[in-house]
């Protein structure tokens, strides 16, 4: 779904893939806009000046705020799954792909993919009182990612009968991980969230 | 401090009364808003309407945005010492105070004491990347609490040397909690919230 987002509607054919490319541009100037400063923040007016391009140059992408909100999202949603789950699908089912998969998150975060911090965290808090198709698209991606967190821990054997539990707090050590380097520009939460994570895996969310 | 700003300034007798009550009314309007849009939507404007105010009248209050936003912030750690500071003061220091503070934390999502969720981390989230004295606050109000949660694990004697780390985790976990119930609408997030602080308590943090 996100990578057919992603893709311009059909046109000439030299203007097409000129097309595609400028579509390219303007979502990765809105996702960097997005994380930065909320998606409310993805005016079209907002993003033509960032982007370079004329408000009407824009409407020929995008009908509207929404429309544009909605691609943004699917575009970072393509980022997420390049930089975190994908890196980690070439270690072995099991421990080692959760481990992997820690890492990459950790990797993302330190590396600062988005510029404003984690995208959709932003986006989530953002746009939780807000019911609407945005708010369904932030919900259904953060949905996606819990699970797919359960299905680790499930091929791991960690949590036993419960890896919604491990799931549930591995995503809560990154959630404070991005918090905190954003907010008060702690860098120690990096080392907090591995030696979290690895007590996590190692214990398996077990009470002795 | 916060409770210094709940203050009015000195107004001649008969009115003072009436001015700090519709003072702290419109604080308590700009909190349940700045809960659920966010603090950039308390515009003098729009809370004027919310609260049945004059924009001239909220002027007497407050000079201009940022300062309303201060004033709000102020409220709102006021609301958090009372709900979730203040319980747990009563019982005796060591694991039962950590306990009870975070049996406190979980009841004060439970029952939603600001109606759109934490207001803390939303106005974290919301002010991350907007430097200045809106971001200051909050950061200030963070670190605090940051602080109080490793200063109870170390009283609690969790997480040996490491109280910090602790903090961290419980801190996670909260986040967690409140993002998981807005965003997800899921309240099985408070039952494993439960869960992982028993954990947390229980084990310290350690990596067995």
């Amino acid at each position: 779904m996100a990578v057919a987002r992603l893709e311009t509607p059909s046109r000439p054919d030299g203007r097409r893939e000129r097309g595609r490319r400028t579509h390219r541009e303007i979502l990765s100037t809105a996702v960097d806009l997005g994380s930065r400063e909320g998606l409310e923040a993805l005016t079209i007016g907002r993003l033509a000046a960032s982007a370079g391009v004329s408000k009407s140059g824009l409407f020929a992408h995008f009908e509207n705020k929404q429309e544009l909100q909605l691609a943004t999202i699917a575009a970072a949603r393509v980022i997420f799954v390049r930089e975190v789950i994908q890196p980690a699908s070439a270690a072995e089912e099991g421990l080692p792909r959760l481990r992997a998969t820690l890492a990459a998150w950790l990797d993302y975060f330190r590396r600062d993919v988005f510029p404003g911090g984690c995208f959709f965290q932003a986006a989530s808090l953002e746009f939780d009182g807000r019911p609407g198709p945005v708010r369904d698209s932030v919900l259904e991606v953060m949905g996606e990612w819990l699970a797919w967190l359960s299905e680790l821990a499930r091929q791991a054997g960690v949590g036993g009968s419960e890896p919604e539990q491990v799931a549930f707090e591995i995503n809560a050590i990154g959630l404070a991980t991005n918090w905190q380097r954003q907010l008060l520009g702690d860098e120690r939460a990096l080392a907090r969230a591995e030696a979290a994570f690895e007590r996590l895996v190692q214990t398996g969310g077990r009470v002795r």
